[in-house]
């Protein structure tokens, strides 16, 4: 058995002590794990500890509760494929060139009948009907939210919850310090324009989140990629060195559930990227739209809470854990605020306003934690099931990033595997997915794809893979 | 009594030869005029047609009903203050230096008790009701509109009605050639990333709306202002010598009920614009959020409809007639489509879903129109209460713009006032308004401000324009 953390809950202990005994074979398939009962007596905790231990283990797929019955070990997990491999090297500034692919990838993607590459969830897995009745709500009983004019920063209701939230992620924000926008996107744009001007240099990961790339590019700015762990983030002594050499203006990073990769940075990781940063006096952008999506229990930090200098300048979102329609991301600041609300007004003037008072009625009414609970259960099960589907398909040589949360997943296939031209045969069976070149601002990662696992598991997503499989 | 226009509608017909009698003396204040009956056997024409001229009359504050007695000369209107000045002056590239200031008179803004200072209506002129009615209607037909994302273009729903009105512009869109925006302010600065890059010269009318000269300026571009006279717009001539002389990169005008100068450029004057600039290869950013609140009865054509090269660009909004909270703006072109496509992609990713659908629903009812027609007569009416009082309290020297619709009236202030200290004494008065040189790239329109007339007029209002009166 594995050595506890004592700080763990107490559910946790009990379900983690269990899940080592059925590794370690003490529980083969189809055997009958203790009664509810029995394990409350042998580790003297109440009857619904151990339920929620039991909940938390059929959640991870190790048991399975049959009828009057109880719960039983349900068919081994296939075992997964490799992580995938690291190699540290340097890069130059580069100018981005993978934007006419990274268009047919997302132009592709709606007509697709299994999307496997936009990093969304299916609407099926977002809670539309709690959002439709808020709506409803707001309409009648404020009607004038329909035709407001929300000017920067936005609606203070909205401010105030996110104010309020920041606590969960490490941090104290003010209400004043955050700006409403139009989805994270326009939040790193913002970042992006009022930190640095054309020609200038930004640290990026690398693989990273295609869209940040091509706004760089975009803004007539340099990315210099970053070699990027995937369970460590960034080289932070090639960063460094990037720094010193090429005057980096900016760095952007996702902290946590990266996307591509999946990781969630440990806070020694954070403070010692925001550390570094600081010393050269290099704002860092935090994307951290993934955060509240961490399967662990607990919600982590974001890199901001370690910022001493008001350096960090940090985005969030809803558009994964709500809606991407209602188009709300947010981004705070202290020594940026100014500029950023002066450049959003600028930009789009506001941001939409009965969408704003739709999330800050669901932040305050608790609704948003509840979905949070489900949704986080949810993915990381879906997950686990693509992960498992990749590990039983796809062939000899393929390695599997273990995403920490979120819900895409990092493949390497075979050395010499061409994703653009498997993205392009698999358009034509009705599947998207994202090709590795569109994470690199160089093109890198030819042999690397992302599925996104936002859809509910099902025979037809288990046969897509199946099929994609067979083409590489 | 003046020619008359032989198209014109017989209403107006006659509407207008009471009119000029009345202005002529024929009938005093408190005189009763004739008879629906007896106008209509004079002209010969329906007793329908009398009552809509009667209406027109009413409106235009000639006559007014009383009860079961029929119609009066009213109290006489104001005697106008004349028309602005026009100086047509040549200038150069510049950086736009006016930031602070219209940050400042946007912020001061919501906490004046009057808000003279944006260009938008009061809630309760916007069909506010009958969009929340629509709200709830989608939310329970089709609740996914609130989950969905909207990558670009953006709602086919919304893309095709804006197609079907386009031809009541004078153009006849596809689908397929229209982008849907976060309001009409990023369609503009998505078309300025698409014509320019940094250090581009933008050639914009003077004085024009704010906001675009602060995006030329964000985007590291430089304005040329263009003088532009109060009726007839841009000095062609200038801007035909400015785009030789400084290699202009692109223009843009508001070319129906200009802001803030409230013109409608003629036809002739739309078609040697588009002309000029088709002979110099240079693209046309036309801004027309206003047009569907022209006062005339025929809604006017845009710059577009007489472009042969595909140069113009065309950006709307139904921020202005509708709702700004929504965010729906949009922006058609032919040969900058993909390219404004992928700059909105990496910009904001997507519009809000549910304001497109309601958008959309609300166009394909009917409801837009039957609510355009209540607003046009309602802001006509508004700005004519505005432009009265100004000259009922302005002093000597003053000069009132006439807006051909829209809501908002420029006035030129005696030579030697200056409209910031003005901005800053109102606002300790509770009343905010717009300064002229934020209006100018280099701070032109010292002795300018600009009024929102957008209010239900009030004895309020009255009062507060009697004190800018005094503080001048």
């Amino acid at each position: 058995m594995k050595t506890m953390n004592p700080s763990l809950p107490l559910y946790l202990k009990v379900a983690r002590s269990l899940e080592g005994q059925i590794q370690q074979g003490a529980f083969a398939v189809g055997d009958q794990v203790p009664s509810v009962r029995q394990l409350a007596l042998l580790h003297r905790v109440s009857i619904s500890t151990v339920l929620q231990a039991y909940f938390w283990l059929e959640n991870k797929g190790w048991i399975e509760a049959k009828a009057k019955s109880g719960f039983y070990v349900r068919t081994p997990v296939q075992s997964l494929k490799p992580e995938p491999a690291y190699r540290s090297v340097e890069s130059r500034p580069t100018a981005v060139t993978v934007g006419e692919l990274m268009l047919e990838v997302i132009q592709a993607g709606p007509a697709a009948k299994i999307s496997f590459s936009a990093a969304s969830p299916s609407p099926d897995r977002l809670p539309m009907h709690k959002l439709n009745s808020i709506i409803r709500r707001i309409s009648r009983q404020d009607p004038s939210h329909s035709v407001r004019y929300s000017f920067p920063p936005g609606s203070l209701a909205l401010r105030k919850q996110i104010a309020k939230r920041s606590l969960t992620f490490g941090c104290g924000f003010l209400p004043e310090e955050i700006t409403i926008t139009c989805g994270a996107m326009e939040a790193l744009n913002l970042c992006l324009r009022t930190i640095g001007k054309p020609g200038d240099v930004i640290a990026t990961e690398s693989p990273t989140y295609f869209s940040i790339l091509q706004a760089i590019e975009s803004l007539g700015m340099k990315a210099v990629e970053i070699p990027t762990h995937y369970r460590t983030g960034m080289d932070l002594d090639v960063l460094e060195h990037a720094i010193t050499k090429h005057s980096v203006r900016g760095c952007i990073a996702i902290t946590n559930c990266h996307n591509p990769l999946g990781f969630i940075l440990s806070d020694e990781r954070k403070k010692a990227l925001v550390d570094l940063l600081a010393r050269h006096d290099v704002p860092l952008i935090e994307d951290d739209v993934y955060g509240d999506l961490a399967f662990a229990p607990v919600r982590p930090r974001i890199a901001k809470s370690f910022d001493r200098k008001g350096l960090v300048l940090a985005c969030g979102s809803f558009s994964k854990t709500v809606s991407p329609g209602l188009r709300i991301g947010w981004v705070q600041s202290e020594r940026y605020h100014t500029k950023i609300e002066e450049l959003k007004l600028i930009t789009s003037i506001a941001s939409p306003s009965m969408s704003e008072a739709v999330m800050a009625m669901f932040l305050e009414s608790g609704g948003y934690d509840r979905s949070l609970r489900q949704m986080r259960a949810m993915f990381e099960q879906q997950v686990r099931s693509v992960s498992q589907a990749v590990s039983k398909y796809f062939p000899e040589g393929t390695r599997v990033s273990r995403p920490e949360g979120g819900y895409v997943l990092w493949i390497e296939l075979p050395r010499g595997t061409d994703s653009v031209a498997l993205f392009r045969a698999a358009i034509k069976e009705g599947i998207s997915i994202s090709p590795g070149p569109i994470f690199s601002a160089s093109g890198k990662f030819r042999n690397c794809i992302r599925l996104n696992c936002g859809m509910k598991w099902s025979d037809e997503l288990d046969r897509a893979i199946l099929k994609l499989g067979r083409l590489i």
